[in-house]
């Protein structure tokens, strides 16, 4: 894997909750940490141009002027039918015309997958497209992989096959795993637990795994997501939203709690101090802006889902993971590998199979 | 509410992951903090009777022999089957003939409900009985109320409904809040969002409302479960055992990368030393020790379920929370609560109303 080959990212610059600047911040620091890389940056031109005068990466920087904006609260089955003027369709367009080689937006989620659904068409082999988030673990590699988180609220067999095979891709790819270890979330490890369709999809599951080039663990519960014990987990989109948006609110209630902890007397004030190098470390680790990003999974083509509340570190991270997983050819490794039977081991990262 | 009346527990002794020396040490420690209380105890004698050998509480305790234990492994459908001569049978018997005003058991959670629901039976308007956690919360009364956390993998509108009421009357009772805030779990809190059955139930259970002194506030996600804009959070029992032990996950992840942080350096291992009191009142916060006990609702008699892996001082605060429930007649209000629309503001503390 090249880190010099040059990647063109296609970039939606208008509706996160932030607003355009922040997305343009994000912009100047991924291009000034990655110089071999390019932006397609769309949406209102008269916004964005001031942010890029001056500035010695502008050249690396093309606008696209696009007039409308996807608001976080508008229907995805509306953008799809009126939504051809915003930043994100053009955002999308490009990634469709190969004019770039991934696309990123911090808009409305709905919205996107529904607008990547029309624009790129899910791969073949897939039914339903799943969003994959990175979870901060126990694991050497500092990060888990859970699927769906939100791209559909159900999930049958086939479905979770499928997500079993993208995740392990996934974790190839993104995370340098040769043979990812995936679970199947359920409310319990025993083989008699859970809804039907569950056991249904670890058998499947389990018949693929040599083929699929992972191991795989059988059932795995919500206290597995964050360890060591599982790098990819498999869930419905409803289960997997509500478990991440759970995981991000234990970690916004304890850091409050701990910041309270450190303001409540003299003497924990100056433990605070003590300890800033140390805690600065471990927010690092467990910053959610640091894993930003939700890659969309089963499309024709690499779609990245910043969050919506992103700041210009968030941003430049998702747009990090973007340039990184179009240098490892994801998305053709990961067609190839849904496509069939004949695609084996063609997903795995280029310095260990060709 | 009297602290003083005095109240009888039954205990199945056997079958958690710590053995019976635990509960029995859990037992002492109760009884110890709550001189108007008497324990069934449930369990091999010859294993139970020297754990309170020369004790001053020795006349307070009854042990009933019960020669087999449940196994964590076993099939619900075959304890009921076959598990007759268990302390967990026992245990629920006791109570079943009104020798014990609640029942706690540290064992297989699917044994202890089945088992419930055969000796105790349903409540009359409840078709799946559903299990309540307390979760660490940013409310003052420091707690949420989730449920159902593993009752049932599945939950039609009318249970959703059933539980909003159950959780709303747990509430009241358990925490004492005259009318608790109740959310339906979704991923999202726009009303288009989620499933159909889920739109449905919202509709029913802002319709239930006001009969049911509860103020609904719609969809709530999963961010919102630890935070003060919510105290009841209504979901199935699939979605809330994974959000639950996801969160357990979450706090245990950050809490062992906090003690890797305070063992970093010597300035960071003195900070460690500066911050103990405040860090042992946060642990105290979250402790899930603190918080032990999921509470059965929807069945004739009130039976708590303290986690398999409690220690000590986790079976005795699912003792007292056991205690405090049966003092405020919380099963006979959540019945009359369920049972139809005279039983208005019949379950509000009786402090407030009688």
């Amino acid at each position: 894997m090249s880190q010099d080959r040059s990647i063109t990212l296609s970039v939606d610059a208008m509706g996160g909750d932030q607003g355009p600047a922040i997305v343009a911040e994000g912009v100047r620091k991924f291009l000034s940490s990655d110089p071999a890389t390019q932006v397609l940056l769309h949406g209102q031109r008269e916004i964005l141009e001031p942010h890029f005068a001056d500035t010695q990466i502008a050249d690396r920087v093309e606008i696209v002027h696009a007039t409308d904006v996807v608001a976080m609260t508008d229907k995805p089955s509306n953008v799809m039918r009126n939504g051809k003027a915003t930043s994100m369709w053009s955002a999308v367009e490009a990634l469709r015309d190969r004019r770039a080689e991934a696309c990123v937006s911090c808009g409305n989620t709905g919205a996107l997958m529904a607008v990547s659904m029309i624009r790129l068409r899910k791969a073949e082999g897939v039914n339903r497209p799943a969003i994959a988030c990175l979870w901060p673990s126990r694991n050497a590699q500092g990060f888990n992989v859970m699927l769906d988180v939100g791209a559909d609220i159900r999930a049958d067999q086939d479905d979770l096959l499928a997500y079993a095979l993208m995740g392990a891709s996934y974790a190839r790819n993104g995370l340098g795993l040769v043979r990812p270890r995936v679970g199947l979330l359920n409310v319990g490890t025993e083989e008699h637990k859970g809804r039907a369709e569950l056991k249904v999809a670890s058998e499947m599951i389990a018949a693929a795994a040599d083929k699929g080039d992972f191991d795989y663990l059988g059932f795995v519960e919500g206290g597995d997501i964050p360890s060591a014990r599982v790098d990819v987990i498999v869930t419905d989109g409803f289960t997997g939203n509500v478990a991440l948006k759970t995981g991000e609110g234990t970690a916004t209630l304890i850091s409050g709690l701990l910041r309270e902890a450190f303001l409540s007397s003299a003497v924990s004030k100056l433990a605070a101090l003590l300890s800033r190098a140390a805690m600065s470390r471990l927010k690092t680790r467990i910053d959610p802006r640091q894993v930003n990003g939700g890659v969309f999974l089963g499309l024709n083509g690499l779609v990245v889902k910043s969050h919506g509340s992103a700041d210009a570190t968030g941003v430049c991270a998702a747009l990090s993971l973007a340039a990184r997983l179009a240098r490892s050819d994801f998305s053709e490794r990961l067609a190839n590998r849904i496509a069939g039977a004949s695609a084996l081991h063609q997903d795995a990262p280029k310095e260990i199979k060709a």
